[in-house]
């Protein structure tokens, strides 16, 4: 394997990577780990393991790059689908032990919200208007775990009422919002990390959730 | 929120709405309210409301911009983004009514069928063959539903004979026949809109559908 | 219908078809007609299965050609849904005989293998890294499968262990590292296609399959 692409002129507009490079291949990674769990709950083989990881890992971002006409990032650069193959084979070999569960949801809490600004911010990239750059937060966010729980058979994280797409329009809209009030980037990005953070923290610590009607009008 | 992008040059082929702007708001309108009416058969918070009212709005035009080549619609105008956002925030606040669901089965039938036309007129203006035209008005009136379908772990509407894809499919090949004989656009929309309305009506009033297997070949 | 495009500059490295022209219509084929029969399973009616038939023959290559950037290869040439529309009318018409699932089993282990290759070898031809374009063959082979059968609400391949996209993976793989050996063309697509039907053809005769878990480290 040998990168056959030379990086082609505005990459690193093109690789939110450059911003925050870790942080990207840390979420990658962590929401990888999330397809792959899916898939040791039932006894699969490694393919099937390394396919749930790379639709969870790489999902949200594929959704997003298609949306906004930039080159898909996994297909520019196979770093990624190393990243999700490694831990797709490791979550294999190591089997499924409970308490990997728990500690994966709040490894996932942090890949929501850092996948919250970093889709936000390549869409900003890309010169799309705020409101579609939050968009593009949340669907790089959950998209992933979306087609992952359509793939398992599993209620979809969209019928769950966990904050999973509130804390990354959180940290999504909290970014963009201070972008737009001329923030320097760093701190609209620690800002937009935390926010995104406490609010799925507080649902998984305390079970904080969105009132699903307004009670003052509907009875039922 | 402020529009950061410029009209690109050639938009008015890029955006169907030149055509029918305000049938295309309200097709967005209506499809994203048979969105929020899934999301609120369960009790939901108003950030589901908005994701299903923006999936089931938006989804079907999306599919096509990308299968064509075009610059997804909604990520060029916010303006589509904030009608779903509208309608869902509207219908998690009233709550559900039964008769509702009735009234929007009507609505939707008027939306399959402008959807048929102008994805395929859409499809048309990037030079697309007559055959392909016509599945592009099929996918854009009838993708988003199903995608809400999946997602909401409902039936879906392929599954159901209720004429939902025929009726897309009668306005957007009535459409493209005409066109195909040299008749004006107007009337062309007009005769298609209709044959694609009076398909799904006769569905939803007589209980209209296409036979399931040819009796004279097979007798289970 | 006629065609409105002309080929473009460089359509041949924009269809696999120019390599194996046949066997890619016939790939179609066989995978139309495996979406047709899942059709065919309930009584659904004729636009049902043109639906099924072509979400199956066509999907994997539409997800590939969105993926690295090409123009999806059915928008330019019409014949490709043609393809499928005949395959699912005649399904249709004949009804279903159990005695087809099993012939169809088989020849979709011709196309598995077949895709896999095309898959690999189109996305080789837009200067794509090895291990990305062994992604594309796997994706070309099985991601149709996947949407019929979530369109279906049937289990899906993912979910049954007989080396579904293991087949297209070796397929891809060994097609791939032949050519990264410098193996001719001819040769590396044969010895690809025998790879990855060998695999099928044992897991469908014999059951072959691939461990779950590795027994040595986990015993439950």
């Amino acid at each position: 394997m040998m990168r056959m692409l030379e990086p082609i002129a505005g990459a690193d507009l093109v690789r939110p990577a450059a911003v925050l490079p870790l942080l990207d291949f840390a979420g990658v990674a962590v929401f990888a780990a999330t397809g792959a769990l899916a898939a040791s709950r039932a006894k699969h083989d490694v393919i099937t393991f390394a396919f749930f990881a790379a639709v969870t890992g790489m999902g949200g971002g594929t959704l997003r790059d298609l949306l906004i006409g930039a080159p898909v990032f996994w297909v520019q650069d196979w770093v990624y689908v190393a990243v999700c193959l490694v831990v797709a084979v490791g979550f294999w070999l190591l089997g499924s032990r409970p308490w990997r569960f728990r500690a994966l949801l709040w490894l996932d809490a942090v890949g929501l919200a850092a996948y919250g600004v970093m889709g936000a911010a390549k869409a900003a990239s890309y010169n799309v208007a705020p409101l579609i750059c939050i968009v593009m937060g949340v669907l790089t966010a959950c998209f992933g775990g979306i087609v992952r729980d359509v793939l398992a058979h599993q209620p979809s994280i969209l019928l769950r009422r966990e904050l999973n797409i509130t804390a990354a329009l959180a940290s999504a809209g909290v970014f963009v919002g201070l972008k737009a009030l001329a923030v320097p980037t760093w701190p609209a990005v620690a800002v937009g990390l935390a926010a995104g953070f406490m609010l799925r923290a507080g649902a998984l610590k305390w079970g904080w959730s969105l009132p699903a009607c307004p009670s003052f009008i509907s009875r039922r």
